[in-house]
């Protein structure tokens, strides 16, 4: 090792020894145990993969896991076909709909949204649930499809040990302030912009 | 239905039959098909969890897949669980050596940086995978442990048909002018900072 190297090792084991310590003391007071409420929302690409990349940590410790997509289920995806075939244990219920801007039905989307968030309401009540997935439920918030206080109420009565995911655009200051974790995606490009398709396996 | 109902039924879907049409002509647009690049970065979280959702939609449909993760592989998580125990057809490789702040060796960090970039680079040459997810890759180029140039080439000379996902905080202009699609994820809170501890089977 030149001198030169040695300086480099020894000022960057001082600096990783002082960052060691804040990020210990910042652990330490993080004490309190239990499930935890995450919102995904903004307008970039990821917030329900982000969804089932939780799906899959839960699953790898053996946990329960419900997932209810709203909106979803006409156009076949990935994680749909992953989950049906290969997580007969996993909870998983489609509202089917598909998009507003196909179905063109507003009380037939209003219905679906009831009966989608019936499935989801049961879930919340379960503690043997470790994770529950709510894919998309911001939007039948934004299209008053749903009652945001019932809503709202069974996220905050949910039992103790039990996290929550919510995706989707929006969703406004309540379910911010009911959740734990909050993210905005931002999308900073997408490669749709640029006339590439989505991606079979990636995007959808 | 009442007449209110009615009309509202009536406005909904004139909307939604424009909006249709303005999709349609957007997804019409996009006729290019070839693997995406994908940048996940930002301080919020979801940036992993998401690349292990876009393995899940991969295997949906049977493609093959490669994820290395660097930095991570010292304390063990619900994915590297579920895909060691769940998906062996999967190249899974972790760099092992844990945060910088724990190893305090940049030499030694150097050395598994180069190895897990070997890997990683093979993947990138090899078109029969589908997907290749780079987990935390951004730090390597922050930190200066990998050569930009290197890893922006293997990037760019990849197989038209592959798909590659890097995570991680940072990233620099090069990998985000590479990527088709870039999501920053803004953390607008955490559970962390109020307290509660990382919760197995949703944060790792």
């Amino acid at each position: 090792m030149t001198a030169d190297n040695d300086k480099k090792q020894q000022s960057h084991k001082k600096k990783m020894a002082k960052l060691k310590d804040n990020i210990d003391a910042t652990i330490a007071a993080a004490n309190t145990e239990r499930g935890v409420g995450i919102l995904l929302t903004g307008n970039g690409k990821g917030k329900s993969s982000s969804a089932f990349g939780m799906v899959m940590r839960a699953l790898g410790y053996g946990y329960k896991v419900g997932v209810v997509q709203f909106i979803k289920g006409v156009q076949l995806s990935g994680e749909e076909l992953y989950i049906r075939d290969k997580c007969p244990e996993v909870t998983f219920h489609q509202m089917g709909t598909g998009f507003t801007w196909d179905t063109q039905d507003r009380s037939g989307d209003i219905a679906a949204a009831e009966t989608s968030w019936a499935i989801a309401e049961k879930m919340l009540q379960d503690e043997s649930y470790h994770l529950v997935v709510l894919d998309e439920l911001t939007y039948m918030l934004s299209f008053k499809y749903l009652d945001a206080d019932k809503i709202l109420n069974a996220l905050r009565n949910r039992p103790e040990s039990q996290s929550v995911v919510v995706t989707g655009r929006g969703g406004g200051t309540e379910l911010i302030d009911w959740a734990d974790t909050v993210s905005e995606l931002k999308e900073i490009k997408h490669a749709y912009n640029s006339g590439v398709q989505a991606r079979k396996g990636v995007d959808f």
